[in-house]
């Protein structure tokens, strides 16, 4: 199936924004989600965007049972480790159901490393859920690692009040 | 112990560097860190930085056995998270072991929840060590949650050659 992958603009967000929910159907962690389109318009479309995105599309013909183009996206951001330097956060990649096993989602994933290197990034990170083997496959797949298993490494977060608490001098 | 917290600058790079070292040395990983001073100043001090910094300073008459006033840092970045939205990132916190138990790590990190609160963040995200029960036990006690334990998500790595393979078109 033809597909195209290009840089997300605002006119997306209102199919990125669709797509996270289904993402986190997927994940199961729907209630977790706060996130409008009139955010994503603000956070990664002005000046000083926290993050930047890419988007797959299919052609009319192709269109999804509920009539959607855009089928799958990527979302990254540049970050830094202090052992090697300048690196990509992928933070979602997704694609519609109806669309899998066609390889867009490496397609996608493969253009995340490509900006990564392009921008002079020694690593691409990620995170992926322990439950959702298929990912993890994947991944293991295209020569990724699994650094908590591997280096005992643990994701830890601070929100809401504890962190206004943490703020206080 | 009188310290104090400011924004790093360009000339904190070599004791950045130097307290890199230290870290990893605690953390046993050393054979990891590649980062040079030079990558520092150029990665963090230049337009479109990658990462921000926080320096903790003692007086001179509190200098370290081996004569430093720059005694602990932090970096961060800011980050995304579709879920809640904008997030900041603390990639190192590090206090050397001699002023350790005088509250300057507690200090560097609200002040990294201060700065993402002003920026208008919702979450601060970092990892730790599972070995590391100090520093773990540390986070806890400051409301933080440790994300890999609580919903299972795995910290994944794609880098060098692999990376190189993924972005092959």
């Amino acid at each position: 199936m033809d597909f195209s992958i290009r840089a997300t603009n605002v006119e997306d967000c209102k199919d990125i924004a669709r797509m996270i929910v289904e993402l986190a159907e997927y994940e199961k962690v729907t209630e977790h989600v706060k996130i409008t389109q009139k955010d994503l318009e603000q956070d990664g479309f002005s000046k000083n965007p926290f993050f930047h995105g890419i988007i797959a599309e299919v052609p009319e013909q192709h269109r999804s049972k509920d009539g959607h183009t855009k089928i799958g996206y990527a979302l990254y951001f540049f970050s830094y480790s202090s052992w090697t330097g300048k690196a990509v956060y992928m933070e979602d990649l997704y694609v519609m159901p109806e669309y899998r096993g066609k390889s867009i989602g490496k397609a996608l994933m493969s253009k995340v490393a490509q900006l990564g290197l392009a921008a002079g990034c020694n690593q691409l990170n990620f995170t992926v859920l322990d439950w959702n083997k298929s990912s993890l496959d994947f991944y293991l797949s295209q020569g990724c690692f699994d650094v908590t298993a591997s280096m005992g490494y643990h994701c830890m977060r601070c929100e809401g009040e504890a962190m206004e608490h943490l703020a206080q001098p």
